[in-house]
């Protein structure tokens, strides 16, 4: 019976890691070993996984092969597990920043971050050199102000782009619901009416991610079951805050099933096309809100961000994604499928409407955070020039690891940083980043089976799409102790990137490894199990889930192929007006060259 | 392909259950499904559990059968996971207290329990109406310092001791090397001939659980192989700590294999027998330190809790096991086998004696515990009656689940704290007593797992024990989702017992639910498999650990067959105090009783 197996990686203690630039820590590589596999491919190899006796070899197989046995569950790891993405560093003091108190109403909060937005940002969005021109939330507000138009008349707009949108299948929404959106839009339209606008949320419309609760939908996770185990039966914290700000509701947007994959791809709702290239994904999770956004429907849309799934559609749609610490913004009733490292995040159009929807649906957290922070930091915006010596860390060996084309447009962007307001890029090593995919993965994929066993017990698995099924077969397989070093390595990020923070203000990578790739006719029913896409997508998001940091993602460019090309900000916890105040340094320095995407809808376009 | 498997319990809100006596909560017996397995029988056991085909569905057939699917695995648990046995409940306020500083040294410490302790106590110990008289530390002192003996003299007698012992087959140690002992005692020796002994311990015999490092011995852990690959390279904390009050070790005691069983059958280094019946098991995992004590070999020994593996052994033989609050004693130098629930505990011959120990051993812990209370409350005991209106809460069904005799005694002894000391028995009721045993045992052997997992894959199984190859199977097999489920069920026990606290200062049970029972010749090489035993071992050890609760067991009496029955106190965290007073009543109240074991050695007795 002797068991004589290759043993794990041996971790050094984490005081012993050098994070410098000089640092002998290597770059590994994804390993990802796994072929992309569409159509009948996967279903045959749906079957075998879930057979009871070649299932559990061929999962050890793949997890040996992806270095999980290696650098997870057979490895030495001296730091105890750290359970949460929470963190007790200490409060980071920004430079030139406006506290809005939390304890204000959500249309009050908006209202002080109007007050401090300059007018200078609208004048740089109207750019009569751009040709394109996406309106924002202070566009809609003012038309509606104005009797341009009514809340009523965009909605109308808005029904008659979204029903083009599936004519092309497009596959924006899973659910919504025109009588519903009429009603909204006519009661905002009366208060207009009767000049008493909430705030400037009134009458702006808002996709919701199908996994956070909206009246008068239900919550299906892109599943076709998990709505009628669990019903919704109020709005989340955050809808329920944008609707006190006034906001209309537009529907329930395409995410791929359960969160489990990158693509966007959704066997049950159809596949989220991307507006810039309808024949390419639009990545995910939060597929729907992204091409939404990207495609005019609404200037901003909520998704839900666990391992990258808003920042990932954000790149590749263009749009702005912006997922906060976590703790800042309420999971309350978003579906608990990863509780440790989920949270809502914000897509939308323009960072100055990332940051409004922010201030409408921070603050107001219930008790159990009290002890967190819960501040909303808004950045003075008067001038990008008034943060100064920002120190973007860079790791070079990370940051190149993405294609060419992506690596040299990030790279430009830093130097313009550099060139307009002498942001200066410091080098630094960020140890272990594939052994904190693999952990994040492990944990992700272990609190998804633990709040789905239940459920799953009673279901037929002819309900669930066939690369969901591996997924939730792969994220069954995790065992105690796998979850257990998962949480070490936590442990030891967490002390990596507070240490990075002693040197730097933010972490800069580009914000996906590839742009949006082909969605190819072979995965639409069957899905597909494209890992090294996969890999190559969540590459830089993972310190903001597993890590619980801010982090947000600018359009600086497109490929050759005119797909976008997201660059990341990682942030110290709480440090959101930095976070923010970079964003629109970066955007205001990009949003002139801003192409128009394939399919676009401009709701406010003069008859 | 469809599943339909039947569903997991649904636990109530935790705060929608009723924790009075009235309760609808219903009482569920452990339903262990598992015949006493010995011999061959045994073997034939772990070679299906380990065949790569067979393995997995027995074990699958044993957790469905055991109900840790139906209460764990896949059970809706609302309340979140709590991943440790601390807690932040504020700090009780204990009756009649003195503080004993925690960075005065150890023996300071301990003469500042000498201090307090009242000298009625003394006599008490030597009641002349008992036959039976067991030495105490401070027995030991006296006649040390009136030079009726000398250390060296003692430790002389121990060696000759434990060569009978070992004679009959006791296998009370794993190791001991009489020239190291013989070294430490003529060096006390010294000491006292000088007029300088360090303290009340100098000169007094401790004996170590091969799971805490001692030197100079390896750290076996009950293995043939654990020892070769974490080499012993200093004392543990507490090991250091007696050491600098002049104790004497006198090796490392027999142990369950990697306290993974309560029997104390180990295959490696042979069965630890009770010295009230040398055909009856000692209890576990700590068998060796409770025999040895009870044997009169040393007043006190250390054992490791963390499945009640302190206080299982010594109940059934017959002395005080004494298990802090989680996080008063250091874990540094103990096998991390599993850091949430395990911790040092006492096995001593009197309260009065674990006190003392208690006294040198707490204190002066780690920087990174600065947060949790770490003073040592030390208790006035001039007066018993100087508690009043203790409330003592019991569940009568759970407190009934065990043997009539165990029962009946234990009855008794409450009757009697009522009749000497006025205090109450309120009825309360615990919750989902048999789901916090699932839960525990799936987390003790997660951690179990994680922490042996780099060394078993390099491992030649041939050198594991039949029970603890069992064991680590199942170990092993439990998912990420039944350890998150389990921290969940963690999280609503913490709750239940903080609301039970607000109306006792106690809760009281037996020890065991049964008392050694026979040792049977077929499980000498083999191991024995007995869950049904086991079982009703851990009854009421579980919440000490998984919830961290200070926790002492004492002697109240004798079942017809001469097998010691124990009462247990658990305290609120943080009130050692309260819970020594407890014991020291209670022992007061029956110490006049108590029978001298089959194998039993006098050291001080005169020639």
């Amino acid at each position: 019976m002797g068991l004589f197996r290759s043993a794990g990686k041996v971790y050094k203690p984490a005081a012993d890691v050098n994070l410098g630039p000089d640092s002998k820590e290597s770059y590994l590589h994804a390993n990802v070993k796994a072929p992309r596999v569409a159509g009948l491919l996967v279903k045959i190899f749906v079957w075998i996984l879930e057979s009871r006796i070649f299932g559990p070899m061929v999962v050890y197989i793949l997890k040996k092969d992806n270095l999980i046995h290696k650098l997870v569950s057979f490895a030495v790891i001296q730091e105890p597990p750290l359970f949460t993405n929470t963190h007790n560093w200490e409060d980071i003091a920004e430079q030139n920043v406006t506290l809005v108190k939390h304890e204000l109403s959500p249309a009050e909060r908006v209202q002080e971050v109007m007050d401090c937005l300059p007018p200078s940002l609208e004048s740089t969005l109207s750019d009569p050199d751009s040709s394109f021109k996406r309106w924002t939330v202070r566009d809609f507000s003012r038309a509606y102000r104005s009797g341009e138009t009514t809340p009523l008349a965009v909605a109308k707009r808005f029904l008659a782009a979204a029903k083009e949108s599936t004519d092309l299948q497009m596959a924006f929404f899973i659910n919504y619901n025109a009588r519903d959106i009429l009603r909204q839009a006519q009661e905002s339209t009366l208060r207009y009416k009767r000049g008493a606008p909430i705030s400037v949320m009134d009458g702006v419309l808002v996709a919701i991610k199908d996994e956070i609760d909206c009246l008068p939908y239900p919550t299906t996770g892109g599943t076709k079951w998990l709505h009628k185990v669990r019903p919704c039966t109020d709005d989340a914290r955050c809808v329920e805050q944008l609707r006190s700000c006034g906001a209309i509701f537009v529907g329930k947007t395409n995410m791929h099933e359960l969160g489990a994959g990158t693509s966007g791809i959704n066997p049950h709702y159809g596949s989220t096309r991307n507006p810039y290239d309808i024949n390419r994904v639009s990545g995910g999770s939060s597929s729907g809100s992204a091409a939404v956004v990207c495609a005019g429907l609404c200037p901003v849309a909520l998704g839900v961000d666990g391992g990258g799934s808003v920042r990932m559609p954000a790149a590749l749609c263009g749009v702005v994604g912006f997922k906060p610490t976590s703790g800042r913004l309420s999971n309350s009733g978003v579906l608990p499928l990863n509780w440790t490292v989920g949270m809502p995040g914000i897509l939308a159009a323009t960072v100055e409407d990332a940051l409004i929807v922010y201030a409408a649906i921070s603050g107001n957290l219930p008790s159990q955070r009290a002890s967190l922070q819960t501040e909303l930091n808004i950045p003075l915006l008067t001038s990008t020039q008034s943060i100064t010596n920002i120190k973007l860390a860079k790791y070079g060996e990370w940051f190149n690891d993405c294609t060419s084309e992506i690596r040299d447009c990030c790279d430009q962007a830093l130097h313009m940083l550099y060139k307009h307001y002498g942001w200066k890029t410091v080098a630094v090593t960020v140890p272990d980043i594939e052994e904190m995919r693999l952990a994040h993965y492990i944990t992700i994929g272990s609190e998804c089976t633990a709040s789905l066993a239940p459920h799953l017990k009673k279901l037929n698995f002819g309900e669930i799409g066939w690369d969901a099924r591996v997924a939730l077969r792969v994220y069954g397989s995790f065992s105690s102790k796998d979850y257990l070093n998962a949480q070490r390595i936590r442990n030891r990020q967490m002390y990596f990137h507070k240490k990075i923070f002693e040197t730097a203000d933010v972490i800069v990578t580009p914000t996906t490894g590839v742009t949006a790739y082909p969605l190819l006719s072979d995965a639409l029913t069957s899905g597909e199990l494209d890992y090294i896409n996969g890999a190559a997508l969540v590459r830089f998001s993972i310190a903001g889930n597993f890590l619980g940091l801010p982090t947000i993602t600018v359009k600086v460019g497109y490929d050759r192929g005119g797909m976008p090309i997201g660059l990341q900000f990682i942030g110290k916890p709480w440090s959101e007006a930095t976070l923010l105040h970079l964003a629109f340094a970066m955007e205001a320095l990009c949003i002139g060259s801003y192409k128009k995407p394939q399919v676009f809808y401009d709701l406010l376009k003069k008859e």
